[in-house]
């Protein structure tokens, strides 16, 4: 028997969920994979935009934007010459870890067999 | 120090990343608060517009669609009067349950303290 997620009496019109506010934060392919991304370290745009599986240039700059008015990503500008801009992840940002992570261990037991690569 | 996902080599143009693919499949806030919702056992179309966070009917038919044909959703139609039709999950819809309750640890601990309630 599958274990099912209490969404308990959250659901109300007073009380307020926490998957669905999860959900409304996290919940869009862009940002999960430029979480992805950025858990392995901080990058640059340009390499984000090069990991970022088709991610156009103005999807990530309103992405990014997005996370870090969350504070979910952290944005620093190094004064070199040429300029360095690097994003990085916060705390709030690495804890979402947990949720990449479920996402990879579904990605391979239900995505990987040909069913669905086409997506 | 944080324990970053790992993207390994599968981000190439080759390889499928399951975490991409996974992004793509359930990486909707409406897509996630259906599965919320049907978690809890099989619902009517009208349950899970009552349920759903204030998603509108023909959002919530085109992601009931999406669902079924991916095979994440089942859609059993029964012949009573009046007729009745309810949305359950397949095997491989209870399996996103760990990506729901990431979601909830995540918007319990960071979501539900004020910081981010009026998303």
């Amino acid at each position: 028997m599958h274990e099912a997620p209490s969404r308990g009496d959250v659901n109300t019109d007073t009380e307020i969920c926490p998957i669905a506010e999860a959900a409304r934060l996290l919940g869009d392919k862009w940002t999960l994979i430029i979480l992805r991304d950025l858990m392995q370290g901080p990058c640059r745009f340009k390499d984000l935009e090069r990991l970022g599986e088709g991610i156009s240039p103005s999807v990530l700059t309103s992405r990014l934007h997005e996370l870090e008015v969350q504070g979910i990503v952290s944005r620093m500008a190094f004064r070199e010459i040429p300029p360095r801009v690097e994003y990085s992840l916060t705390d709030k940002g690495y804890d979402a870890a947990t949720v990449v992570e479920a996402l990879r261990s579904y990605g391979e037991k239900w995505l990987l067999r040909g069913d669905c690569q086409s997506l």
